[in-house]
């Protein structure tokens, strides 16, 4: 199976998640400037969503331009990512109605940790197809980034029993952690070019 | 007309439905964990249907990729097979709101053996247009899973009368079936390449 | 410009219409098989609308076959084509919760009427943009499906006002008139080709 | 990074985006003629800004035609864009509703200033990444329309709190003027390959 279906089919779901999203931005109640007030967590909520799905497109694409071959393995892999990232919408939804409480921002939190738990299996999968000599393999190399993720969204679904508001920032940050595209995979590849 | 086209035209759609169902999963009500429970059953419903569109998309994939040339048949066979899947998010709501009841649970069997008699058709369009030496002929062979999954769906069907539960068991018992993508036409068409 | 990102923004609006027309099958009211009675006329205004979007694309791709180059003209003819598919889903929702009334099925026939009409914009767009020698002139040739579209939509807008049943008769009739895909541009491109 | 799968991700957001205003489109209330007459602001209003998405995508379309090379920042100055783009459906949908209302009016400005403001960092990344001989520099020359904009939109959103309606038709004065596509970037792009 060639890739570029899988990444069409990837990149249509993406693009559709990320825009039905605004769905959820409720049309303001009230004609006043004030009507206004009662959105701004609900945007800034839309708004990091937003980000982690351009972060999980980009690092997506990334992703698959290693890869040569798309087993059936691979194929369902990134099925099992998309599952996760579907939930999104409604996560989002949930928490950005709800931001001061316990639940909505450890179910986003929770939701997060398994879509990042699905790409490192696909990252694997992909790992593996590619034998020893594996080109995604020396790119990812330590991949502190990956690693780490994992345990901060486990520090935002803790905090976010104590403290929704610090949950959600722990949430922003690792956002931003990833806010730069992976060089890594760029300068190994660019190097591989060589 | 070229194939092209056409697959980027179904991969659209199986994207947008497969996101779309997520809309039906509603925003719990209340901000408890125990919010979440009335979600299970509508969450297990739409990752089932997640896994038949992923398993259509799928096997759509291998079937257009041995096919040459789209006739006026060939593209209203899957006009035809997209209709039916199309119903697919509209008949998981029903069901998943009201999982202990026979109707629901039997018209979402009966949409998924629409789909699959679509799907037969499709294939045996593809099968003409290629004459006699049809490669995709070869590489259905007797096709046991494809005879199979209509005759579980009537099961499944029957069962529903029954019991909702055993019948939505084996409708997770056919996706499970095709889980794994069609061996057969993979290692016919890398035999054709030799 | 490129005609393929025209032909892909197209079908990705076309592919999205006819998919979010499902959003408005509600999911039936009662968990009876007699619940989904009232849902048969709004199925088959669906099926219905799902026909006349899948006619729109498969006669748009062969229409955009024969044009080499896209002008700015042929962009906007194109762009206003999209505007009016992009409200049957709306006149399809009136019409098919009233289907035993006027208004709803005048609305719709007049959307059917100006998409026809911008529709025969593009072509003659693309015509003009071809010069004397133009392909798509002779492949349409007198084209009298394409005149006799308008015609029907006119007599079934009359018709809704005496009989709602009637002018949905002609609508369904006109698609039927399309299923056939244009054979005539078909057969004069492949003699292009000789 | 290829351009062509940012040009696949952002056309998908925008036709998903132009086409899911339609979902706001409520359905008529009422089964006569009159009850489509408190539809027409809002028709107009969709009208408008799948006028505005339609000339972005346009716009879109010539912007990257003249990129090479797709860096971080004009990825991420991408999705910036889209940001703003995708909050078009929800200010248009408060501004059709309470068209004769100031605060929506202003809010609708404010997007599409902060889309015009995304769309000019895009350029803007896309410059810097060609260097000093910048085809895109040269193309859009001194950029009268893309300067005219954002003080246009400035002067809607004053006006806006006097007359909501005087605003709305400097919105649909800018949409104007940006109907044609932009024959700078065609010219320069023509002469280049000459």
């Amino acid at each position: 199976m060639g890739k570029s279906r899988l990444e069409a089919f990837s990149d249509g779901v993406i693009a559709i998640l990320i825009t039905i999203m605004v769905l959820d931005l409720k049309v303001p109640e009230g004609v006043q400037f004030r009507s206004l007030i009662p959105l701004i967590p609900l945007l800034l909520n839309y708004a990091l969503s937003f980000l982690y799905l351009a972060i999980y497109w980009n690092n997506h694409h990334h992703l698959l331009h290693t890869c040569d071959r798309v087993t059936g393995a691979i194929l369902w892999a990134n099925m099992h990512l998309l599952f996760w990232l579907s939930l999104i919408p409604v996560t989002t939804a949930w928490m950005s109605e709800n931001h001061r409480e316990a639940a909505p921002s450890v179910l986003y939190g929770v939701d997060l940790l398994l879509a990042a738990i699905a790409y490192f299996m696909l990252e694997q999968r992909i790992v593996a197809s590619q034998g020893s000599g594996s080109l995604l393999k020396r790119a990812i190399g330590r991949d502190l980034k990956g690693k780490a993720s994992p345990i901060l969204y486990l520090v935002g679904i803790g905090a976010a029993f104590r403290s929704p508001a610090l949950s959600q920032a722990v949430y922003v940050l690792v956002a931003l952690l990833w806010l730069v595209p992976d060089r890594r995979i760029e300068s190994v590849l660019s190097s591989a070019h060589e």
